[in-house]
């Protein structure tokens, strides 16, 4: 067995990834994240431009100690001034990082007409800058800009200007795809070229951005090539469409060949299990609806909807999945639609802990059940707890703990003041009649609106129950137009948590936004009940 | 100059993009889907699997006229039978389609393990199928299921069952990558490795999946291989992490090298300027929120945030974009928010009709307002309607028509009774005080909830105004959770429409939904009365 070959990793999400469009994180957030892309087994963290905004400058203060080795990024010095004299430079190594990446012109058109000053003068910017970094300690990166553009119009130009870097010093030359056009083909053959020229691989990076959706093929592609480090981002986030998707890019290189075989980076299979987790606290950050059909950690990625795949994915994983799910931290899901048939259903109860006997008839009216409520607009895919107490509701076995006889709930407000929601809710407990009525204010005396008014009046008094509901709360609520039947209803999702940290979602659907979060609100509830009672 | 040859295209949106967790196209969705694809220049529309589920049987029947090629989908016949006395396949065919593709194993594993059959039986099933609906009179194409997967444990066998359906006379042998783990070095070297073993490339289609965020990637890589036919689906629709990108594929067969030169499809330059539409249109089918960061469609794809890259897109835009945005039918954005400058605002107020002159200090007074409310939750990249209205308070030229003095809604349902909203809303109009109150009932009786209620009572008496919002109505009510400062808060987006299907948008934000709707639907209303009064 040959030795594998070591591949870095340069992390850029807080400063490239910053750049898209709606993204701002704030000091905390990008500590947080820095820590996350440690664990993972980052190589390298880009923390962002120490000078040009206030957040990136406070996140250095700050920045947790990391295994990986921490980067500012900056530019090359300006012409006209010496590197040490260069207030934009001293600004970038007083974040007083071990790395520092300098972005510099490679293309002769924008040497020309972006900056304005002579070929000649920008590869002594170049030189001059990457020395002055090297001389004060620090593991200099050279971000060679529009390399490819540049290297079509002009390769000799193109190439002076890495070799310039190189021979002050440069640990890394990057060669950067910054407009995102370049095929992987033509990157492929330009790295050939490169490494033909003298620059060695395992001195190359490779930086690309997914305007033709192919940033992570690009990458691979330069892999392939002889580059040895590979620059992106957690989700793809970045300015456009995005830079290459890290969250894609590691577990294909740890899990496909030819990469599997040839390469081994920072991240083990202890990093590679939390990456599904990695890339949701993210969207959680950025209060970001997850893309369900992220490869790899998308909730999708390994739901099988279609019958035929369905069915054989219950006898052999491996007939429908090109990895194992769990790998990633990822799961498997058979949706409950309309190709799914009483094996999958089985699985699913199963998963539930509900054993169900093969032919036991309630499946039948399980089924039939969740086809006629998916026609509503319900939608069960997400909804594992709503589908839960519904299954139970079939077999007999779910206790109703309470019945709601009647809600109120109003929202008023003047010229003069905010908005007051105000919720009345009568339920009945053990036979027993108990009205509550809340408020929706939250610590700072602001109303929260009517379905947490909803919520705090639907738990407040549920007799001998309520205790159990003290360390449950609601994380999110989301809202969505739908088709119930022929008109347009609104589908509401509610996701809770108990104090463990344990999620469940419920779902409720009805032309009255606030009759459907009711619904699922007593879902919620119910089921969290459930839990509390150890009903089994 | 050489001629270019000949590519085509295959969608499968409505089929396998139905396979797409969350996903059931509707029967009228179908036809309005196939005829956009049809006016994009389409070569093959594959419609569905006739007899599989009720709405695929109904498309066909009600197929509209296109100048593509429709296509039914079905899979090989079963073993034990011929295939005349399938049933499957006699459903399929049914269905009239001018071409027939049958989906068919070409991996040895799975047709031991799956069908249980010998791999001769196979080979015969692939043979007799084809042959059937060749003799039909129909175009026959085969999808060669898991052929890469199959390729590598047995290349024999996988060349086989092609050569199987080749010779049997089928137009198209289309080798998938089904379980999407492929990577385009692998595709490339295989579909050489076809061609060399005597199937010829002008009868070979690659049909890839997006599970290492790749599909894009393996379909070039197919192309350059020698493939002429291309499969995939709008906006990368599919099961698990979708189908290859059409929307992308196109635009960069169209304009990227080494395609452009090579190759021509179907869609000529007036398609795809329509493709960015057409990519929104899914989305509005399927009420999804339009992937922001797509390539070449995405709301973001020409978004240039960095102060550098801003600076410089408005001296030469080819310095930070790889195309020319317009070609697509989609538009540069320089967003409002730090990096903006004036010259920006300035366009997007002229945009509106709003000529405003360089220096004038509102615009300073504009962009501090926009900030401020986008930090608190605002957003008005859509809310067009919502920003003409703050910008014309800004420049004094903005009537307020009325007065909110208060609102105040009701929601009340009863175990025994449906959801009731009632709603009313005090306005001053012209010095005078009018109480309304309205409940948010539709024809047939039904509660439509809160909003509509208070939508209701704030256009039934506002004096003068009334005759003017006659024609205006609520087309679509979006719900987002998001941040405004340091609380989450929610972000309600109203669409409306007159009589004469002009839309516009308007936003509120609230950590109450219902105050954050009725903020939305004062601005619809006032910017309708506004434009009703020819305000300029």
């Amino acid at each position: 067995m040959t030795q594998k070959e070591r591949l870095f990793l340069y992390d850029t999400t807080l400063r490239d990834g910053q750049q898209t469009q709606g993204v701002q994180f704030s000091t905390a957030e990008k500590k947080q994240i820095a820590q996350a892309l440690d664990h993972l087994g980052i190589d390298y963290i880009e923390g962002g431009w120490p000078g040009a905004n206030p957040t990136d400058s406070a996140f250095f203060d700050e920045a947790p100690k990391t295994r990986a080795t921490m980067a500012a990024f900056g530019m090359t010095k300006r012409a006209g001034r010496s590197a040490a004299n260069d207030d934009v430079l001293a600004a970038v190594l007083n974040a007083g990082t071990s790395a520092v990446c300098l972005v510099g012109k490679s293309h002769d058109y924008h040497v020309r007409e972006a900056l304005g000053i002579s070929l000649e003068d920008n590869l002594e910017n170049i030189r001059a800058s990457i020395a002055h970094i090297v001389a004060e300690g620090r593991e200099a990166l050279f971000d060679a800009e529009h390399f490819f553009d540049g290297y079509r119009d002009n390769a000799d130009y193109a190439l002076a200007c890495c070799r310039a870097a190189l021979e002050a010093g440069a640990r890394w030359i990057v060669l950067c795809d910054t407009n995102g056009g370049s095929q992987p083909s033509e990157v492929a053959r330009v790295v050939r070229a490169v490494i033909k020229a003298g620059l060695p691989g395992d001195h190359l990076g490779i930086h690309t951005h997914n305007d033709t959706e192919q940033a992570v093929a690009c990458s691979l592609a330069a892999v392939e090539a002889g580059v040895r480090q590979v620059q992106g981002t957690l989700n793809g986030l970045g300015e456009r469409c995005g830079n290459a998707n890290l969250t894609t890019l590691i577990p294909t290189l740890a899990l496909k060949e030819p990469y599997k075989s040839q390469f081994e980076t920072g991240v083990s299979a202890d990093g590679l299990i939390d990456i599904t987790r990695i890339s949701r606290m993210l969207d959680e950050i950025l209060n970001r609806v997850p893309n369900k059909q992220a490869a790899f950690v998308g909730a999708s990625a390994f739901a099988h909807k279609a019958g035929l795949h369905a069915s054989a994915i219950l006898k052999d994983p491996s007939t429908y999945e090109h990895i194992d799910p769990a790998v990633v931290g990822n799961a498997r899901i058979i949706p409950m639609s309309n190709q799914a048939g009483q094996s999958n259903l089985r699985k699913r109860l199963s998963d539930a802990g509900l054993e169900v006997a093969k032919g036991d008839p309630a499946l039948v009216r399980i089924l039939e059940r969740v086809k006629r409520r998916e026609a509503d607009g319900y939608s069960y895919d997400t909804a594992q707890a709503s589908f839960e107490l519904l299954a139970r509701e079939e077999l007999d076995s779910s206790p109703s703990f309470f019945d709601v006889q009647r809600y109120k709930v109003t929202v008023e407000r003047t010229k003069e003041q905010l908005s007051l929601s105000e919720a009345v809710v009568v339920v009945l407990v053990d036979g027993e009649k108990r009205l509550s009525v809340s408020e929706s204010l939250d610590e700072s005396g602001s109303d929260r609106g009517p379905v947490n008014a909803l919520a705090q009046a639907l738990r407040k008094d549920l007799g001998r129950y309520s205790a159990q509901l003290d360390d449950m709360r609601l994380v999110d609520f989301k809202v969505r137009i739908t088709q119930g039947g022929t008109e347009a209803v609104t589908r509401v999702i509610i996701d809770s948590e108990d104090g463990a940290g344990y999620r469940w979602s419920t779902v409720g659907v009805s032309a009255n936004i606030i009759d459907a979060s009711f619904e699922a609100l007593v879902d919620a509830i119910r089921w969290k009940l459930m839990r509390s009672s150890g009903v089994e």
